[in-house]
């Protein structure tokens, strides 16, 4: 049985999901024993933790400049020590210029085959890739397992999906046979979905691994060679993707250098260099909105970004207004805020809220908000779990910095205890009111775990804010809480136009910074929080040429 | 019964020609009496002429600031003294930006339904047209009716039905049910394809129809309003279209200004004006390199661009070399040489060619060459007619100037006589041969009926070379002779990876040059010729956005 056929009815299914946009997962999310093994959490675990102090030998890369790697943990803070091989750019470039020529004439199905294999064996390792994650990003333990293990596969197999059907969207021949009147004129033709070349998919601190896998496997779908080159703070999650895409590669007799790992360390970071190089076609990013606009600006290239945005809540009107303060708590908590998706700015009219029990002040809802908050962040055992520790310094330090907005500081941070790590880096949310009339101030992204309570003379007001925040500023998530039709088909409407797709009315398990694979395009591509959507056709489409010949019939 | 369903069986006919990329026409490319009616020519002939010097008022903008045109006819060589009602920059945008957010609002099928309508109000004027192009362009009467009517129009029903198919791509609408184990959240969840908003097509001199038309009823369906801008000198074809569009909108009491023309002069040209606006985020562009590149280079707009190339031919080994030789000769002449899909650079190896009638020298082959050139322009019933005459006079004075380029000059351009237009700006081929090593001559595109015949080493410098000309500078076409498969099967690859289409062993009635709607993607958008395809998903797709906005089931 060939690779492909063993895959074909998950690709099948999923291809269908991509169309239904139901909710579909073909990998389970929950760290279940009776469904990952009864031993698999500590084995993971294990594994992870042997690595520490040593080298990183899995990857069929040979011939390394050196070793090196300065990943740190935010529960430790104290470095992981391990060190990957490391590779001048040019030689990377080189390999993945030869192995391209070998990738583009595997046949679609069997690139299919080989990548859906790849995630099956790193199902087996979604354990080790979690504390890998928690180690490096912050996240807290269900978060790194379901981030970075099922869900990030999830998205990867998407875009295994959307580059499988659009690559079979055209026919591979036809005879096309045009009538003259006295005669035909009869044409073979074929069309060939020529790959780009070398795409380069450049990752992040934060989500190491589920906002790069789209790209990397939306690449070598589409018959591309890849180089990840990793955050240097955030290299083992993806490494061990790498790892099994290499291995199932070299079970196939392939070039293992089809896709590679282009590690680089903070003092010396390479990451320029290779997106510059004349032979880099393609280029995934996930980052900062400065170095993402300058490589949408690299010529000649075809760029996907996800850059950063100022996410809004519009507050109107509320059927339980403690149901919505606890979401919306929830969805700062969540991480410490270092999601693409935790909002920032909540847009509250200063004449208060409606609500069944009457209207709510601006005042009471903040409390509302900030109640919230503290009852879950001061419960020891929720706060630290859903809190994670913050993966950079700099996030801790302007969470400090938000205490001095011109505003009315209605919550303080406060470092809480992990009791599993003493020295966890660990920042609650800081809550800020701030007025309308002060847009300098709430006209940026603050990431990390603030909250903006900007109080807005009315609804109005509030969704022009959030409509002009997001077209400016970019937006990639938006919450709106109202019990008004026609207030809601507004923020809809303008929210539609700042191409910022709104989650109307969450209450419970459900929240706003969430997005599904197979149903949720995450970021649109439409507003400057990023070029580029999980995964629409364009994701895949412009990642490789139709180019048709033609011959007349003999 | 409404537009949407009088024109559904075709638009369901072009979505399925999409896909199946054998031969499909919506409209019959012949200029029969039978088709078209007895006296449809001269009825169009007559309105042409009625026009000229008068101000062209079918157009429904009001209030133009003034009157203006300067189009000249390359078989007169007079000024055709129209005028069209001209507006500033400003004004067009205000009516474009007002306009779209009524159109956004119209339906899919209503959108289609009007646009498919414009185009059969437009059938009715293929003949007007027909004399417009060639008046403006200098294009033959057979080129002019078939390349600005039928065939335009069949491009632009492929825009239409692309569109329409993306647009479907996703539901509307669906429940998300995620099972959680003891309960299951439930979201209601709706898609919106979010127009990007206003669009400026800016066409060009030669195909003043054909290469606009694709834009403009790509971006109208698929939501956004447009601003066409023609080139100053060929106006009148693309005028009637809008005319129509136009036409169409108000009967369905639609604002007019949803397709706007933008006419300006010579002397004061405004398309940097628009397309440097903040509020145009699509433009589609047909033209020089220069501009096109500084077009693609505005930040924050979605471009799509048709620039020049050097389009090869590679003369390997023919079947039979004075058929290969016709073929060819036929491609320069056609317009002489100014569609972007006209040959330029033919590679023939200096040891010649090989054929069933034994080796025929470069030499040789060279001269049946020219001598297919010369039955052709020296024929009075043909020559003039294919020829047609030359839009630009620095056309004219690049074909005098290719006279002295460092080669031999195996063939002068000259003048030849226009039955019908004594005055007729025409240039036949000059052809002049040129080492392979003299790459600086045939690095650049020569716009114009100039044939350089490249004397190679043999077939695979000749590969090399055009492939590096496509890569590097750009092509659009490629003919390729050869009757050896391995040579077939590298030409195909090699110009694959440069994405280049290539027409092999073109003998007969069918030429490199041609490029049909429904089956031929035009221009690949993988080179430098051009970063978009007629139509491939992306040309559609670019021009909105996904948006999904979700609330959980009560």
């Amino acid at each position: 049985m060939t690779l492909f056929s063993k895959h074909q009815p998950v690709l099948n299914k999923a291809i269908e999901a991509l169309h239904a946009r139901t909710f579909y997962a073909a990998f389970p999310e929950h760290p279940a024993p009776a469904v990952y093994g009864e031993t698999a959490d500590a084995d993971g675990q294990a594994k992870f933790k042997n690595q520490l102090g040593k080298k990183f030998e899995e990857l069929k890369q040979t011939h390394p400049q050196s070793w090196g790697g300065q990943e740190e943990s935010p529960y430790t803070q104290e470095a992981l020590t391990i060190s990957y091989p490391l590779f001048s750019s040019e030689s990377l470039i080189a390999n993945s210029k030869k192995a391209f020529h070998t990738w583009r004439k595997v046949s679609v199905q069997d690139r299919a085959g080989i990548l859906m294999e790849s995630l099956e064996r790193v199902k087996k390792r979604f354990f080790e890739i979690a504390y890998a994650t928690m180690h490096t990003t912050g996240q807290g333990y269900m978060m790194a397992f379901q981030a970075s293990g099922p869900h990030a596969a999830d998205r990867a197999l998407e875009a295994i999906a959307a580059g499988y059907e659009e690559l079979n969207r055209f026919p591979e021949k036809v005879m096309w046979d045009k009538p003259m009147g006295k005669f035909n004129i009869q044409l073979n033709k074929e069309w060939h979905a020529v790959p780009k070349g070398i795409s380069l998919v450049i990752g992040c601190s934060t989500f190491p691994t589920w906002n790069s896998v789209t790209g990397i496997y939306g690449s070598l779908m589409t018959g591309n060679s890849v180089i990840v080159k990793p955050h240097p703070g955030a290299i083992l999650p993806i490494a061990i993707f790498v790892t099994e895409i290499q291995n199932v590669l070299e079970e196939n007799h392939l070039d293992t250098t089809i896709c590679q790992l282009a590690v680089d360390t903070f003092d010396k970071m390479i990451t320029k260099e290779l997106a510059e190089h004349a032979e880099i076609k393609l280029i995934d990013y996930t980052g900062n909105s400065a170095f993402g606009s300058y490589l949408e600006a690299l010529p000649g290239k075809t760029v996907f970004t996800e850059k950063t945005g100022v996410n809004s809540v519009i507050v109107d009107s509320v059927d339980d207004a403690d149901k919505a303060a606890a979401n919306l708590a929830f969805s700062v908590n969540l991480y410490s805020g270092q999601m693409c998706t935790a909002p920032q700015n909540f847009y509250i009219p200063a004449e208060g809220i409606n609500s069944p029990a009457g209207k709510i002040s601006f005042d009471d809802f903040a409390q509302k908000f900030v109640a919230q908050i503290n009852g879950l962040v001061d419960n020891p055992k929720a706060g630290p779990y859903v809190l994670g520790a913050i993966q950079n310094k700099k996030t801790s330090e302007r969470v400090m910095e938000a205490e001095k907005l011109p505003g009315n500081v209605v919550l303080k941070s406060k470092r809480i205890e992990n009791p599993q790590f003493k020295n966890a880096r660990t920042s609650t949310p800081v809550v800020v009111e701030i007025d309308s009339n002060k847009k300098e101030v709430f006209s940026k992204e603050l990431f990390g775990p603030i909250a903006l309570l900007i109080k807005t003379k009315n609804t109005d007001e509030s969704i022009a804010l959030a409509q002009e925040m997001a077209v400016k500023h970019g937006a990639i998530s938006c919450a709106a809480y109202t019990t008004n039709p026609s207030i809601k088909e507004k923020i809809a409407e303008e929210m539609a136009l700042a191409a910022t797709p709104v989650s109307f009315n969450l209450t419970g398990s459900i929240y706003m910074n969430q997005n599904a694979a197979f149903s949720d395009f995450h970021v649109t591509g439409g507003n400057p929080a990023g070029n580029a959507s999980f995964t629409n056709p364009e994701y895949v489409t412009k990642r490789f040429t139709w180019v048709g010949h033609r011959e007349p019939v003999k």
